[in-house]
This record gives C-alpha cells, sequence and structure tokens, in this order.
C-alpha cells in the first residue's frame, strides 16, 4: 500500500528511474535540481511571481489527501493561459523534466506526488468560466474552476453540474481522475459529463479531444479522445480546459434518511430500489461505525445502525412516485420510517454531514492518518462483499468505518490507523490488498472512483491483465515517449 | 465523397499503399492474392467449410449498405470462438495480411470496403449469448449477436438493450462504430452502454477493456480502453465479446405524431422539450419530403408537413406529466393535436415506418442510389442548420429528405440520386461536404453516429485539427504498427 511506498528513500526513486530506463523512457536527473537558466526561462513565460522553489510552496504541492508521503516538486509554476502553459511545457520538453499538474490537490492516490522530482503546475491562476451555453446545457472551465465556483456561477440559470466527489476539487482535476461521487448513480460520473478538452501534450502541442470548440451532445468522429483523457491521471497531458455537460435544476428535490436493522437489509434494499427502476438521485450507505463517528462530528442524533441516506429529484407527481416505490422496499426490508430533510437549508446539513464522513472518520481517532480505500461491484455482488468486509475488519481489529455510492456498487472503508504502529500499517496494508482482490473476484474493480495514482498499480495489473496493461504503455510511451507527464502513476 | 473514391482502380489503391508505407506501415502484397499455404493454415483453424475465396461470397462481403463501391476482400474466414479469431490473427500477422471484421453488413460509411484486399472475418457463427445477469442489468454477447436477437432473448426477463440504429445490426459491430439511433436521447449511445469489451488485437493477443469478466458500473481503474475501442471500426482490433448495460422495460409506452406548420416549429418544439427537461425517449424529426416519403412507402396517411414521431417512456403517473408537458410545447408551437400510438402493435408500426425512411426515401426516384449523410450540432444550433440545408437542396436541386434523431441534435439527410449522372453524383458530393462543414461552423461534428470510416477521412482532419489527428495516428501505430486491422479507414 501507499503508506509504505511513500516512506522509500531518495535511493528506491533512483530505483524506480532505473525501471523507466529499462522501458526506454529518459528520465530527469537525478539530483533533482533544476538549472538556474532553466528556471530563468520559466519566469520569463509566467513572470518572477509566478515561479517559486519555496520549501514550504514545494512541500504543499508534494502531496493530496492520502496517506502518500510528501514528495515535492523541484518547483511550483503558475501559469495563467494556455500558451503559457504550452510554452512551459516545451521548456520541460527540451530540458527533460516531469510535469505534475496540481488542482486543489484533493486526490486520494497520490497523484500529485513528484514522484521522480521535476515542476508542479499549479493551475488554479486560470480560472475562467467560458462559453456558457445555456440553451444547450453545456459550458467550458478552466482548470481553477472548482464545483462549487461553477455551481454558484450557475445559480442563476437554473442549470447546475452534478457530479459531487465530496471535496471542491478543480473540474479539470476531476476530469484528469475521472471523479464521480454521490450523484453518479442518476447523472453519472466525468466519464459521461465531458464532452470535450483541451490538453497540452508533453510536447507542448494542443490538442481539443472532440475538436476545437465542438460541444456535439454525440460524436462518432474518430477515436474517442475525450474519454482516453478522462481518467488519465496527467499521465498523457495536462488538461486545460474542459466542456462539461449541465443539467436542468431539479423541479423539487428531497433527502431522505432510513435506518436498518443490519448492513444486509440496507444493502438489499438498494439493489432493489435500483432494480425496479426508480431513478434515485443519491443513494449512500454508512455502516453503525460510520453513522455513530457523523452522528459524534457533524452533531446528529440518528439510530446507529446500518443507514442509508436517500435523495430524490424530479417533478412534485413523479418524487411522490419514486418515494413511495422507495418506501414500500425499504419496509420491506425491516428499514424504519424515513427521516425527512425538505428544504435547502435541512439537506444541506444532511449532505455536508454525509461529506465529512471522512473528517468523522479521522475523528475517532484523534492523531490518527486515515486512508480511504475505493472499490466498485456489480450491486448483486454488494451484500456479500460489504457482509464480508465488515467480518474482515473486526477480525483484523482495524478501524474502517464504510461508506459509499452504493447506487453503483461503489464504497470505502475510512480507515484510521496509528501511523507509528507499523504492525497496524502492514494490517492496514494487507486488509486492503484483501479488499481490492474482493473486489475483482466479484466480477468489480479495484478501483471505482479513486484512481490508480501510485496506491493501485500493482491491482491495475491484476485487474486487467499483462496484455491489457501492456496496452495502456504502449499509449503512455507513443504519447509521453520521455515519461514527463506526471511519472511513475497509473503505468 | 465516398462515391467518387469507390470508383477508384486498383491503380488508386496502391497509391494509398505508398502513403501507408510513407507512415511507416508495411502493407499487404498489392497483387491481391493469398498464398495456397496460407489460406491452408486458415483451413486448418476453422476448417474447410469456414474458408471462402468464391467470388460472389467474397464480393457480398465487400461493401455495406453505403454507395462505396464493393472491394471484395481476397478471403472470407468464418471463426467459431474467439481463440480461432486470435489464431488467425496471427497467420495475418506473419504474413503481413490485411482483416476487416464484418458483422451484419450494415454500416453506412465503407467500413467494410476491402481497401487493401485481405481476408474479411465474418464473425457470424460467433452468436452465443453469454452470462446475463439479470440482477445486475448486464449481458455478455458474441460479434453475431444481433440487436433484435438479444431483445428477443431478453423478453421475458423484462429487460431490454435500448440502443437502436434502425438497423438489425451486430452488437459488437454496434460497439465497433460506436452506434446510437432513436433512443440514445434518452438511453445513450453504445459509447455509454458498453461495460467491457473482448479484443483480439493485430498480433492474435487477447485483451478484455476492463479486464476479464469485469462488470462495475463504474471504474476508474487505468486509461478506459473500454471507449478507446468503441468506435475505432476496426482499425484497433476486432471485437470478439462486448459487456452490455441492460435496462427495465419501461411500465408504460405511448408513442405520438406531432405535424407542424414549419421546419423551425419542429425543431423548436424540440429544443424546448429537451431545455424542460422532459426525459423523452424518442424525438424524431421528418421534413415534409421525409414524411411523404414515409406515407407512399408505408401506407400511411400523416399531413405532408414537418412532422415530429416521440415516444414517452415511464410509469402512468409519470407518463402523463411527460405528455401534458410536452403537448402544451408543441401547441404552443402551432403544432398538431397527438395522433396517438399507444399498443405494441401501432407502435411497432410507427416505428418501423420511420426506420424504413431509408427504403421509403430510395422509392422516390426508382433506380437510384441513395447516400444518408449525418451530422450532429448542438441543440440550439438545430433550426439554423435545418433551415439552411433545406435551402441548400432546393437551390441546388437535390432530393434529399431529412430525418433525424434530433433530441441529440443529429440529423440525416438520406441523399437519392442518379449514380450514372456524374454532374448530379458531383452536386451531391459538394453538398455533403458543405453541411458537414456547416455542423462544424456551429460547433458540431461531421458524424454523429455513421462513424468516418472511408468517406470522411478529410472532414474528421477538419473537425480535430492537424495535431487531434496526430494522436489518433500514434495510437493506431502503436497498437497496430503494421496497418492490418481494417486499413484505410479513420485515420
Amino acid at each position: 500500500m501507499a503508506v509504505m511506498l511513500s516512506r522509500s528513500s531518495r535511493q528506491l526513486c533512483n530505483v524506480s528511474l532505473c525501471t523507466f530506463a529499462l522501458h526506454k523512457w529518459r528520465c530527469y536527473s537525478a539530483q533533482g535540481q533544476i538549472p538556474s537558466q532553466v528556471l530563468d526561462s520559466f519566469r520569463a513565460v509566467v513572470g518572477n511571481d509566478n515561479v517559486s522553489t519555496g520549501t514550504s510552496v514545494r512541500a504543499q504541492h508534494g502531496r493530496d489527501e492520502s496517506v502518500h508521503s510528501c514528495r515535492p516538486p523541484d518547483a511550483v509554476l503558475w501559469p495563467k493561459c494556455v500558451e503559457e502553459v504550452s510554452e512551459l511545457t516545451r521548456i520541460c520538453h527540451r530540458h527533460n523534466i516531469p510535469i505534475i499538474p496540481f488542482g486543489t490537490g484533493t486526490g486520494l492516490e497520490g497523484g500529485v506526488v513528484a514522484m521522480n522530482g521535476g515542476v508542479c503546475f499549479d493551475l488554479l491562476k486560470m480560472d475562467k468560466i467560458l462559453n456558457l451555453h445555456e440553451e444547450d446545457f453545456d459550458v467550458t472551465v478552466e482548470p481553477g474552476v472548482t464545483r462549487t465556483a461553477l455551481n454558484r456561477y450557475l445559480r442563476d440559470s437554473g442549470l447546475w453540474f452534478p457530479v459531487d466527489p465530496g471535496a471542491d476539487a478543480s473540474l479539470c482535476g476531476m476530469a484528469a481522475t475521472s471523479a464521480s461521487g454521490t450523484n453518479a448513480v442518476r447523472y453519472g460520473t466525468m466519464r459521461e459529463n465531458v464532452l470535450n478538452l483541451e490538453v497540452v501534450l508533453s510536447d507542448g502541442s494542443v490538442i481539443h479531444t472532440a475538436g476545437k470548440g465542438r460541444r456535439a451532445r454525440k460524436t462518432s468522429a474518430g477515436y474517442n479522445l475525450t474519454n482516453l483523457f478522462v481518467g488519465s491521471e496527467g499521465t498523457l497531458g495536462i488538461i486545460t480546459k474542459t466542456t462539461l455537460r449541465l443539467y436542468g435544476i431539479p423541479e423539487t428535490i428531497v433527502s431522505a434518511v432510513c435506518s436498518f436493522p443490519s448492513v444486509q437489509a440496507a444493502v438489499d434494499s438498494t439493489v432493489q430500489i435500483l432494480q425496479c427502476g426508480i431513478p434515485i438521485a443519491r443513494i449512500e450507505f454508512l455502516d453503525d461505525v460510520m453513522i455513530d463517528a457523523c452522528n459524534r462530528y457533524s452533531k446528529l442524533t440518528y439510530p446507529v445502525t446500518p443507514t442509508l441516506f436517500l435523495e430524490f429529484h424530479g417533478s412534485e407527481c413523479s418524487l411522490e412516485e419514486q418515494v413511495t416505490a422507495t418506501e414500500e422496499i425499504t419496509k420491506s426490508n425491516g428499514g424504519s420510517e424515513f427521516s425527512w430533510a425538505r428544504d435547502q437549508e435541512m439537506r444541506n446539513q444532511l449532505w455536508k454531514a454525509r461529506h465529512n464522513a471522512w473528517y468523522a472518520a479521522l475523528a475517532l481517532r484523534p492523531g490518527c492518518q486515515g486512508y480511504a480505500t475505493d472499490v466498485c461491484v456489480p450491486i448483486s455482488k454488494l451484500p456479500q462483499i460489504v457482509m464480508e468486509t465488515k467480518k474482515d475488519l473486526e477480525k483484523h481489529t482495524l478501524t474502517g468505518p464504510i461508506a459509499g455510492h452504493v447506487g453503483d456498487g461503489n464504497f470505502h472503508c475510512l480507515m484510521v490507523f496509528n501511523s507509528a504502529d507499523l504492525e497496524e500499517v502492514q494490517r492496514v496494508h494487507e486488509f486492503t490488498k484483501r479488499l481490492a482482490r474482493r473486489a475483482l473476484a466479484l466480477d468489480g474493480t479495484c478501483t471505482g472512483e479513486h484512481g490508480v495514482g501510485l496506491g493501485k498499480k500493482q491491482l491495475l495489473q491484476e485487474e486487467v491483465g499483462h496484455t491489457g496493461l501492456k496496452v495502456m504503455e504502449k499509449i503512455k510511451t507513443v504519447l509521453d515517449p520521455q515519461n514527463l507527464m506526471n511519472p511513475g502513476k497509473i503505468v
């Protein structure tokens, strides 16, 4: 697991450089210093104020919200437009310097850790919202625009962008990591909601994956480059614009909480709700440990039993239908009466509590570290995998409250452990591997939404097989022959 | 346009071979003969009965339903399982022989035309429906399974597969060409509905794009190979299995026909219906020429004015809501009362008429040839492009009834012309280019669903630009360095 890898010394990094050399990828000088004339070239492009080699700035950019230890880049640059990104990339290309794109740093698999040193492109100064087409339900944004900033901007238009991974991530970062989250069961993930990307390739050239300015709802014009770059975690290029599908804000929204006598009852209800074709907007599972943690952290009073947080979107009439059908199912599985959150304030409170599950879990053991696992299985396998995982946690005396987007078959164990206790770290490490392999054995994936990053490279190989991984490596090699784009991630 | 290209002589083919050589792709011998010992190797794999070099069999496999002239392969092979496909591919790889995968031959851009000779793999004998998971709404099918065969098989399960391009195409062929059609506005295209693919690569190796047997609803495990192969038109590999999302058959379905005083009124209604977020299942536009042709061909009596064919899916209650809201919109645009098709037989009759639009158009000028154009634009651009296109057809005295999946911004002119009249052929050629460029100028695509094939390679370059095309070429080169997989298509 990550936590082990991240403790590797500079020496280990050199070993990894060696491996890349075997792949015929030339690598950045191991000394980790950017020559001063190169720094001058960067300054000539973005100005003095937008180049930093300061220790604390570099440290801020060398890690995300995961357990992967900080590996700072050698410099941080703040380009302000695509032309600057392109020019900086050309300089890096000439001098063989790795590039790590950086948005809000809210990733969970170490995607921004500077494994081979190099420069970090902090893209938050590129924060324009461009070309809102209300009548076509699409908008184009630069990498500095976050999910909530876009939705604030859209508020008066009656439109919104529903993909919601919890964190207030940059939308281009969400495209790069194929983010999803609580609304994906109804509105899809970034894969279904990105219409076009502007990407700077490793040689500084700029492409538009669907052609410049294009925003047709569907196309069959050549290879689907858009979805090749969505989820490529910065390893194929730097996303500098994304064109997104938007949706009308639903006429009516209601949220509800339902408690269950057992995990099986909650998960069975989820499966049945989906099988009945109820177009539920969110269906989030929290196990007893998780709801207890949320109660304490967010000052709530829900019963400490397996729980579903639900949300329904639609017209008054269709909502009534959805709710009635859902209640029938939950009751038949022994679920409680619904506890309602009808107005915006109540709903916000509910979903804030859900999104704060991570911090609530951490608060269970103050001073400890957290690691959010992430697996996804076909929905019919959910009861089995959740039950087995609960037993596994218990058997190995680990703290890992379970929360998840069960409507997609996706869930997380929010592992909380004492990183100074190497024996416990080892137990967490083995548990997360077992969990991922349990998902693989049930036709699932080792990551539904957090990505591969640093932590899941071995599991990726197990998931897609040797020939599948070989194809990914070939694509990486042909688009980034010098292995400059976020090296050491995915492949 | 296709019709011109397709008349090119063997000499032109050699020119094209030459071009490929410049791209460092080795090519099949220009003499177009497969050595007898190679044919013997094929026979050793699939048996004598599954290898044919007969003229008529080859001719049947050298064209699709488009205007592209037949270019027969040098042999046709019928593998019966993925192992045979792999073994045959290895033989072709050793002997540098192009491979063209063939499903039902219902493509519309010349995707199966054997530009460089080679062998056709007719995949229809691989016709097993595998691993139906009713509880997870997914199924895996071999390439010989067509859309209607799958839906017949599913009938008693209460499930269906909605993507419906009209033709009874092979589902793996639909994946290869990124097909969509009438239901895409609600259920998405093949891109959104393929969960996994088994693909034989040019060296005979077999990959599963999402890992063998995997069928999680979402994944962020590495590059999205599934959507790289969806729409790759056989140029990156041979799809030998596809795992598809299924849907519950809607509780209630009703179809309706609505006539409008003008194109603008019909298209404005479409745009407003979508903008109101009505989850309409089908919304098909037919212009006056098209509805007249359909009336004649399918013995119907609809008013000869611009028309929408609509379909609503849902519960009784939600249907009523959808219909009421839609009627309000159509009436405010001067639309007629709805003419209803409520029972299955009536609905079948209606949609059969829509799907027979192609034959209805051809029947307008018996003995003439047809070419279905295909463009897609953001929905707000629809009124403008349809109006301009109608004027263009009129100005150049061309027969081109318009029909389209306007809910996606996608429509076709079904061009009917005398292929012996070279001046008319030229006018059609110029018109279709103008139409595609009109779509490009309005932020759209030169092909919403028919693909690039042979006919739109130049337009693809205009659409995605030089750097975009270069990326596609690189991917092609690295996955198929000998240019054996359906050469001459897309890139």
